[in-house]
């Protein structure tokens, strides 16, 4: 295999582009009702993006999946957070947040980056996560055993490793929960670029197989008014999150990123009732339950 | 006048919890369909507040009104923020933010606090700003001609000096626009505490003179669906102020403060739309292009 006929930032981008073809189709064809709307845009100091939405679909309520790739000159402050040096920087990636109608289907979010500095620092980071708003046991063991699977297949220590960090970076601090019930999180993957390329593409292609049998799953499950309500009121807990604690939506917009591509992660409605606690015994608290404490859903 | 009978602190908090009961209970006779239900909490490290939410009003879809007294020991990491030095502390407040049913009457926010460490280090904080999504001149005039008047009774530099202040505070830097016609904002008043308690207290008393006319004014203007969507749209902004720069969420939070009584301040529905546009000439489109550019909205 000629792994070095083109520059890993060329051949980094090509696949995330492709991904992106590749994981909307699957997603219209599941939801069958409308298509996404595709918004080209660029970036001012170099470089550019695409992103993609569905809104209104049968199964998605909102469905955001965004490609860039940008360059030029990162500025110091950017630098230090970046724990790297000011200079010519290069970054491109693929980031998707899908938002369901229904509460029994969880939404999901998931990143794949490359990030290059001039003088030869790089690295991948990236990662995938699930946030039910009813749980179901077994929907959570496939999505891991799938992302188990495919970190496996690069380096055992992975997905213990990038298991843990998923759980620690998704947690709202000021809630004492995780966001959802985790997967795999990992940042700064220096040395090994082709290792960890291949590994990136293994998570990038496991991606549509670790959810769209969960959404099938779920999609013919009754709800109603009460389920509604818990979930545009978890929704709540998604916002906090992406908007106090999370690296990509700070930095991107301390850094005067595209807005709309990056605020395309928050739900659709969202609801903020005052002090809504489930009720003892309930499906409800039983989430809340989970999200307290992180467990290990499947065994080594 | 007997000022000193009793130490500040205590007539500061006797003043906010007073303040509570009188908004609260003009707020309810405004609104005549609900009233508010009180939470009163305790907080470990000592003290405690008094918390009043509205929710499902004719008028207010969401109304919520704060006390909270506490005291205890400062870590590191809050004096630091606080540029003061660890030790004892006292903080008293009220804060209250109001989020109607019809888009035609603004949403209001309004906070005045006290803060004192061992050593006599003390100060007074606050200010209360308007957040329309239509907007109407006379209405905003209405606003700052009461607040200004306000000022100037403790002291005619006031009003210029915080009437900028609260624009750059409630500016949110992301989307290039500020939170809403702003209103007035001020912090650390150290020195002349008698001056400043009085001044504090001006603008308590006139809270209600400042927003229930524009209520009364508003509250029979019909609106349909359209005008809806676009305010829960624009809640949003108000949520992305909130949690991503606004001191007082942030600083609740970090310092595990009441989450709840915190975070009342976030709307009841929200909508995040991709890429939402007013149309040129719009009303909505106005309200945008006041936003973008804080204006002067009283002559000196």
């Amino acid at each position: 295999m000629n792994v070095t006929e083109k520059p890993l930032r060329e051949r980094a981008g090509k696949y995330f582009l492709e991904l992106q073809t590749r994981i909307c189709a699957a997603l219209e064809e599941t939801d069958g009702k409308v298509g996404f709307v595709t918004d080209e845009w660029s970036r001012p100091g170099g470089g550019g993006g695409v992103s993609k939405v569905l809104e209104d679909g049968s199964i998605f309520e909102k469905a955001g999946v965004n490609f860039s790739k940008v360059s030029g000159i990162l500025p110091d402050r950017i630098a230090q957070r970046l724990e790297t040096k000011p200079g010519d920087f290069f970054a491109t990636g693929i980031s998707l947040v899908l938002h369901p109608v229904s509460p029994m289907i969880p939404a999901v979010h998931a990143n794949l980056r490359y990030f290059e500095m001039d003088g030869g620092n790089s690295w991948f980071g990236g990662g995938t996560d699930l946030t039910p708003y009813y749980h179901f046991s077994e929907d959570t063991i496939h999505f891991h055993s799938v992302l188990k699977a495919a970190c496996d297949a690069s380096d055992p220590s992975f997905y213990p490793r990038f298991k843990k960090w998923c759980d620690e970076y998704f947690f709202v601090r000021h809630r004492g929960e995780t966001r959802g019930v985790g997967g795999i999180f990992f940042d700064y993957l220096r040395g090994e670029p082709e290792k960890h390329f291949s590994f990136v593409q293994s998570v990038g292609d496991a991606f549509l197989d670790a959810y769209l049998p969960v959404v099938r799953k779920r999609v013919r499950m009754e709800w109603g008014e009460k389920e509604k309500l818990w979930q545009l009121t978890r929704r709540g807990r998604y916002v906090e999150f992406n908007l106090v604690y999370d690296r990509g939506t700070t930095f991107g917009l301390e850094t005067d990123g595209r807005v709309e591509s990056i605020l395309m992660s928050l739900p659709p409605v969202v609801h903020w009732r005052y002090d809504v606690r489930p009720e003892k015994g309930s499906r409800e608290e039983e989430l809340v339950l989970i999200l307290k404490e992180p467990r290990e859903w499947i065994s080594g």
